[in-house]
């Protein structure tokens, strides 16, 4: 066997394991029974501690030199992206403690339904112990990753390679200089938007068309894409055929799930769009999640929440809901749902203060990590930076602290990447539109040429070019939040001024 | 370590490779997109070789020999069950070139989604060459068991240890003895029975609501138990502590679905009350398929068509389809659910024709592994057996061969199982009837005497009892087919004259 065979060998076996984990995860946050954690829990760790041998041993390193230097001789460009993520992977797993693997993978395990059943019961001492557990083996991880560099700073690039607290700071100083001053001029002479008629009934039966409506205007064929209910909507790839999207259903408000599906929707064409040549590798997968988000937020904002689409959109809106919508103009449904108004919920936010939402996760992971704040008193700094960002009251956990599944999944320093995607998507919708007029495509329904532009620069790609090639590859150039603060300001301002 | 530490850490192993199939297998047949089965394969595949690798090598055979010794030794009743069950297993396995066995699981992968496409399709070219090739390679694996015996006797004993085909000739012969006789005199000068009634439109959320009903009624909590949809009802287990079932909602048809609820959920009773003790060893889940399956005909049949059970349920029907039900009577539900019609498909039968349907494919089955039927020539002998047992034409394929998923999963020799299920759970009723009058507690929606007894008998057994002995203690005596044969007598003459 060549090492080329034998690596290909090692990532198919690895794609298994991935594919096992990814349809428990999926199970267990769509359909699984409420009180099934344990046995998930016994067979995700034996799994985890399997996958963990197969990558983390003696051969891999050999293994890894070996196809270098085949790759490099054979001037084998994706064998050589291949080493490389596989190199980051193990480098960085070998450094953490088998037993210390095991035991975070089965924690998570338990404290996802922990959670769940936290925020139902809006209890937010009985996650405590859980997430206690996880601040601390993430701050043991990252000691083991690198422990001369800032522990938040390793969980960062865990997520989004590259990424600095200095850079981090810096972006969020921007975006607060350019959206605290604009929501502050829309409180005080602002246009009034009257968003009454969104507090109506919404039958399910339609809003489930409307999902489907929306992934096929997406470009998403049932033959690959499923749709699924989940406490907290999100998006799954077991593999380049098979994706699975998340979304939930509230009988009062349409909005929410309307735009779960949008985003979602976006996470799942980045995956279904990567080159077949890199099936079954460590390539076929999206790159960091400053990138994936950057494809959610974009269909989700840019397309989703754009007077282009929802001008295609709307006659579809009044056949389903013709009652609720009776009295309602094109120009009602784009003004509402572009609403700047401060809310409790990240997710349900607009786009003008969910970077806000952003900054308070970040600050607070920052200082969670840093052990500026222990998880005890995690609510009331919550609800202060809340106070102080948002302006608003926190009312309880369940609409506060524990609105994010992310901690429960061991997911710290996960959140910039929401913002650092929006911002991405601003530079690479602008450098689009230098050459094609995507925006009366999106007027008529027809997204193709937006998504032909996003396959060309990022999806085909999977994780074979470095995450800062493909960033620039994306935004076209040197990424720069201008972009991003810009259309804020351009968009906001038609809208309320 | 020692033996049973060691033995106990391979069986927890084994637990986490097949509660990952089981996941995998849930999802395949509930809500994977549909074109989604090559990448699914490719996993399984992987994780089928890790598991043979994982069971069949030089130190398992060592260790089920250290292991017995130390449980006689220290009178360890529970491990030396477990070294036989997984010996069995082993050897069997063992046997089976590693090739054969990871070719095998994929094509079960493969031919399923083709099964159902074919089935939609009414077109069973295109499954054939799947089948073919499941024929061809049980037939090997029948063969490399033990080449000494009739290789369909050793498929049968896959799914009911200890059964012949002597045994299943004289089963099969003693049933058609009392049924086709009994059905004859029925069209002949039974009383009529009007369901005209049934063609209506049965709203599905209020199916829905049914199912829940039925679920709660047999003890089933939500905590433990989940319901999905299927195109072929099954039941899954995970652990003692998460077991699925499935039904299929029909919009003209309410029976289906309730009767589809009330067999899995008897399968689900029984798996969710194994005992604690065995949890994640090979013990752990349901012993023989015959005495499986008589766990969901006992509650599908025997508590679930039974008129006192029908006393019970028909108010909330009367609740939830008051219209539909406007002019019916407890007596006319009772008798159209029990209704004897021969009809095209099994699951969708009555009690006295079900044995036919059973026959059919035993008699076929045994034909396909004997060599005297190719796999092109099936649908044929299916519809001329149907017109033999059952009188009925067969109008296409769909409604035919192509009905049931079992051979497209390469379970061939299953079938038998329901019928002995059946005529197992006829004897044990009247056993328990002689101490305890079950049918008065039924009556009321009280079903936790059956429950009691049948969890004292086999449930909370797994498969710590070998099959034959567990049998006994089901049936509370020595197996005869004679206690199916009498209740299907009396309960159809009862009806019919």
């Amino acid at each position: 066997m060549t090492a080329k065979e034998e690596l290909r060998k090692l990532e198919k076996t690895l794609y298994a394991y991935r594919y096992a984990n990814a349809v428990i995860d999926y199970d267990n946050e769509t359909v699984a029974p409420y009180d099934s954690s344990r046995g998930r829990a016994e067979a995700v760790e034996v799994l985890s501690r399997v996958e963990f041998d197969l990558l983390v041993n003696d051969r891999t390193a050999d293994l890894l030199n070996r196809a270098e230097k085949e790759a490099k001789e054979s001037g084998d460009e994706q064998l050589l992206a291949e080493v490389r993520e596989l190199r980051i992977e193990y480098e960085e797993t070998a450094k953490i403690p088998r037993d210390e693997y095991r035991a975070f993978s089965r924690l998570c395990q338990e404290s996802m339904p922990a959670w769940v059943r936290a925020k139902q019961n809006n209890d937010f001492d009985s996650f405590a112990p859980y997430l206690e557990k996880i601040v601390e083996s993430v701050k043991k991880q990252a000691e083991y990753i690198d422990d001369k560099k800032d522990p938040y700073e390793v969980l960062l690039n865990r997520f989004e390679r590259g990424l600095t607290i200095e850079k981090c700071d810096e972006f969020f100083a921007e975006l607060r200089e350019t959206v605290v001053p604009l929501l502050a001029k829309i409180k005080e002479k602002g246009r009034v938007i009257n968003t009454e008629w969104l507090d109506n009934d919404w039958p399910l039966d339609k809003q489930k068309e409307l999902s489907s409506f929306i992934m096929k205007t997406w470009g998403l064929s049932p033959a690959h894409c499923a749709i699924g209910e989940a406490e907290h909507p999100f998006t799954i790839n077991f593999n380049r055929n098979d994706v699975r999207i998340t979304t939930h259903y509230k009988q009062r408000d349409m909005v929410s799930n309307l735009y779960s599906v949008a985003h979602e929707g976006g996470h799942a064409l980045y995956e279904l769009n990567i080159a077949p040549e890199l099936d079954y590798t460590v390539l076929s997968g999206g790159s960091t999640m400053g990138i994936h988000e950057c494809q959610s937020r974009t269909f989700e904002n840019y397309v989703g929440r754009s007077r282009d689409f929802i001008h295609f959109l709307f006659p579809k809106l009044k056949e389903l809901f013709p009652t609720q919508l009776e009295s309602v103009t094109e120009d009602d449904f784009y003004k509402a749902v572009n609403k700047a108004e401060p809310g409790l919920i990240r997710t349900e936010a607009d786009e003008l203060t969910y970077p806000l939402h952003i900054m308070v996760r970040y600050e607070i992971e920052k200082d969670l990590i840093h052990g500026k704040l222990s998880v005890k008193d995690l609510p009331k700094a919550w609800n202060e930076k809340y106070k102080e960002y948002l302006g608003i009251e926190v009312p309880d956990d369940a609409h506060g602290v524990l609105q994010d599944i992310h901690w429960s999944q061991g997911s710290i320093g996960y959140f910039p990447s929401y913002a650092l995607g929006s911002a991405y998507g601003a530079q690479a919708i602008s450098d689009i539109q230098k050459t094609k007029d995507i925006y009366s495509d999106i007027r008529k329904g027809d997204l193709s040429s937006l998504s032909e532009e996003l396959k060309n620069r990022v999806w085909k790609y999977g994780c074979l070019k470095e995450p800062h090639r493909l960033a620039e590859s994306l935004c076209g150039g040197v990424f720069s939040p201008k972009y991003y603060t810009e259309y804020l300001k351009n968009k906001y301002s038609d809208i309320y001024f």
